[in-house]
C-alpha cells in the first residue's frame, strides 16, 4: 500500500504545502503541471526533491485555472481534455528529464478528477489521453464500489489502473466520499485515520458511515502534507502499515 | 537547403498565419509551445497538419508573455531559462505523441532568440536545456560570421547545431541582420529574395549591404506564411532551389 | 432603437473584428475588459475609436477565460461575480478617462450572460455589481417574454435596465433565441434581417419561428461587424430604421 | 509622517503577508491591482479591511507578470505603461466602490518602480497616467537627493508628489538605497530602524552609510508586515513617532 500526496503546488512567489517535510514520507508524488499551480521552476525543484527521496513522480493535470486552483469545473470537449492532458504530461516529463526520471502515473486534479468520476465521456477522454501519451502509464482514480466497471473501461482503452483511497475521509454506503459540507466527512482522530488506513491495506475495504462493509481494493492512500497535524498523520500511517506487514 | 517557418501561432479564438497553405511548402515547422502563442488545441491541430504533410516538428519556445507575443525581453536566470524550455519542449512533444511524432529540433522564439545571440550565458543555458531534453536534439540558431564560435560551444555542450538564414533580409558587414528600423532591411523584390536564397544554397554565403562577401553556411532558410506575397515567395524559393539541384 | 456591437476583441498581436468599419455605424460599443479579450492597449485604442465616432462605451465583462473567449461557464459564487465585474468595470472606465468618457452601460459577455439569464442568483449578483459600481448605470440584458420580471428585479435592486434583441436570430414561442445548433437559428437573408429589425423598432415585437406573436420591447439591437456581410447588414438596418422614423 | 505598506499580495489559493495584523498599524495601504498579485476577490477583501481600519487605499500597479511578481523588467512603450496603469487604477477603484472609497494615491510596484526611477521617459509616462486618471491624485515615489527634480517634473505634469523613505534600509552617499546584494543593506537592529524613522520624521533626512548627511524630506515610511519581526518593527516605529510628536 503506497502513499501518494499532491505536491508542487507553489506558484511564483507563493509557497503552498511543506514538500520538503512530506516527500521523505511518501512513495508517490502527484506533481502539479502548471495549469492549477506550479510554474516551471517550482516543477523543477519538486521533481529534484522527488528524485532525492526516490519518490515516483506522477502527473497531476488540471483544467487551466490558476486563480481557481483547478477546483472549478469548466466545460471541455473530449478533444480539449486530451489536448490539455498531453500538454501537461509532456511538460512535467520535460522537467523530469533534468533528473533522469520518467512519469510513473497520472492522477487528474480537482474539478477534472470530479468530472471524470461522474461523466463517462470525460473519463474515457482522460484514459485515452494517458494511453496516447504512453501505453503503459497507469491512471490513478479514486476507488469506488464501481471499481470493476472502471477497470473494464481501462482494459478496453488499454491502460493500467491504480485505485486510491483516503484514510481520513468517511465513505457513504455507495462507496462515495461523504461531502465535506456534511459533519463527519473528515476524520480528525489520529487513531481512526490509522485504523482506516490499516483496513484498506489488510482487509481490502472499510465500513461506511452507516456501518456497512465496502469492498474497496486500494493500491494507494492519498495523504496530505500541508500542516503539522497532517504530517503527523502520515508518519502514523507509515508506521502502522510497516508494522502490519 | 531546408525551409523552416514559424507556425501554430493562433491562440484561443484568434487565428494567425495561413498554416494550411504554408505547411505543404516547407520542411520544418517551428511550432509555438503555449508561452507566446498556441493553446493545447492549437498545438494539437498544428502537429496533425505537420504530420499530414510529413514536415518535421521543431519546438519554438519563448519567454512567457502572451500579450507581448514573446517579443519583450524579460530578465531570467539560466536556471529559469532551462526550466521554461524543458517545460515547453515536453509540452509540445506530449502533443506530438498523438501523431506518433518526436521533436526534430529546437528554435527559440523572439526575445529569447535575440537574447541568446547577444549573451553567451543565455546561449549556454539554452544549449544545456536542449541537451538535457535529448542528447541528439539539434538547436537552430541564426547563422552569423561567428558561426564557428557557436559550433564550438555547441560541441562542448554536446548538441548538434542547425544554422538558419533569411532570404528576405539584408545582412550588414558583420553578418548581422540589418535592423528593421533601417531602410532596405527587408527585401520585397521577389527576384532578389530568390537570388539570396540561391546564394545561401549554392555558394554558402551572400554579399552584405555594402557588397562585402559573407561566408554564412546555412542549413535552413526561414520563410513566412502570413500573407499571399509571403506564400508566393516561398513557392518561388522552393522552385528555384529544386532547379538548382 | 440603438445599435450595439461587441468590440475591442483583439488581444496582444491578434486582431478580431473590423472595429474601424463598424464603429461609425453603431450607437453603443460593448468593449471587452481584459477577461475574455482585450489587453490594456486594445482597450485604449477601442475607447479612442468610440470617442472619435461619438459612440457610447459599455462594459462587456466576462468570466476570466482568455483561451475559451469567455464562452465556457465557470462556477462562481455571487461574491466572486461581483468582484470580477467591479474589477472589469473599473478597469475599462480607467481607460475611458484618457478620452474624458464614462461608462454608459454594462452588458455581460458570453457564458456570464447565458448564466445570468438562466440563474436568478447570478442575475441578482450581476445587478448588484452594477448598482455598487454606479447607481445610475444601466444593465443591458436580452429581451425575453419574461422582461417584466427582469424589470421588477432591476427596480428592486435599483438599476435601470436596457433590453436588447437580435435582428438576425430566430426566436421560439417562449421568446428564447433558437439554438444555433438547430437549422434556421440564424437569418442570412438580408431582407429578413431588416424586416425583423423594423418589427422590433416599430411594432415592439416579432413573430416566433412558429408564427406566434411575441411582445419583445427592445431598446437596442445587437449587430456584428466581423465580416463584410455583417457590415452590409448593419448598414441596411441603419438605413431602414432611419427611413421608418 | 505616515506609514505605508504593500498589501493585498495574496493570489487565488495562495496567501502572502499578514494583512489583518499590519493593517491596524498603518496609514496607507498600497494594494496590488491584479498584475503582479491579487485577484478580484483578494482586492475586494483587502479594500474592505482597509475601510474597516480607516486606512487610505493606494494603487500599487505593476508590469503584468504574476509568476515573476512584477519584479522583472519588461520593455514597454510610454503608451503601454499609461494603458496598463489606467487599467489597474480603474480596476482597483472599481472594487473600492464596494466600500465607498476612492483611490488616495498611486505607488508603482517592483520593476516598474525601479524603471521609472532610472528612466525619465518612464517616470513621465507614469506621471501622465496618474494625471490622466485624476488630476489631484498623488504619485508616491522613493525620496532621493534628486527629489527637487522629481517635484519639478511632477509640477510640470500637474500631479502632487509623495516621497517615501525606508527606515530599515541603508542609503549611500548619493541617497540611493544600498543594493540588497551588499552587506549592511538592510538594518535588522530594531533600535537602528526606529532611530532612522525618527531622523526622517524630525530632521528631514538621515546619514548615509559613510556618515554623510542626506537631506531626504519623506512624507511616508514604507514598512513591512510579512513576519513577526516586521510587525514588531512597525509597532516600535509607530510608538516612537507618536512620542516624538
Amino acid at each position: 500500500m503506497k502513499l501518494n500526496c499532491d505536491l508542487g503546488e507553489s506558484y511564483g512567489p507563493w509557497r503552498m504545502g511543506q514538500d520538503e517535510h512530506v516527500m521523505p514520507l511518501i512513495d508517490m508524488a502527484n506533481v502539479a503541471c502548471g495549469f492549477h499551480a506550479a510554474d516551471p521552476m517550482v516543477i523543477r525543484q519538486t521533481v529534484a526533491l522527488a528524485a532525492r527521496h526516490k519518490v515516483e513522480v506522477g502527473a497531476h493535470p488540471s483544467y487551466h485555472d490558476i486563480v481557481g486552483f483547478g477546483r472549478r469545473s469548466i466545460v471541455h470537449s473530449p478533444e480539449e481534455i486530451q489536448a490539455l492532458m498531453l500538454y501537461q504530461l509532456g511538460a512535467l516529463e520535460g522537467l523530469c528529464r533534468a533528473e533522469g526520471l520518467l512519469l510513473s502515473y497520472v492522477k487528474p486534479h480537482g474539478a477534472l478528477n470530479n468530472d471524470m468520476m461522474r461523466d463517462a465521456t470525460i473519463l474515457r477522454a482522460v484514459m485515452e489521453a494517458v494511453r496516447t501519451y504512453h501505453t503503459n502509464l497507469p491512471l490513478m482514480i479514486p476507488v469506488t464500489t464501481h471499481y470493476r466497471r472502471h477497470q473494464e473501461l481501462a482494459g478496453r482503452v488499454g491502460i493500467p489502473l491504480l485505485l486510491e483511497a483516503f484514510a481520513d475521509r468517511a465513505y457513504d454506503d455507495q462507496g462515495q466520499l461523504v461531502s465535506r459540507k456534511l459533519e463527519g466527512a473528515v476524520h480528525h482522530d489520529p487513531q481512526r485515520i490509522v485504523d482506516q488506513a490499516l483496513s484498506f491495506a489488510t482487509k481490502g475495504g472499510i465500513t461506511s458511515v452507516n456501518g456497512q462493509w465496502l469492498e474497496l481494493p486500494a493500491d494507494s492512500l492519498c495523504v496530505h502534507g500541508d500542516n503539522d497535524n497532517a504530517l503527523a498523520a502520515v508518519r502514523a500511517i507509515r508506521d502502522a502499515l510497516q508494522s502490519a506487514q
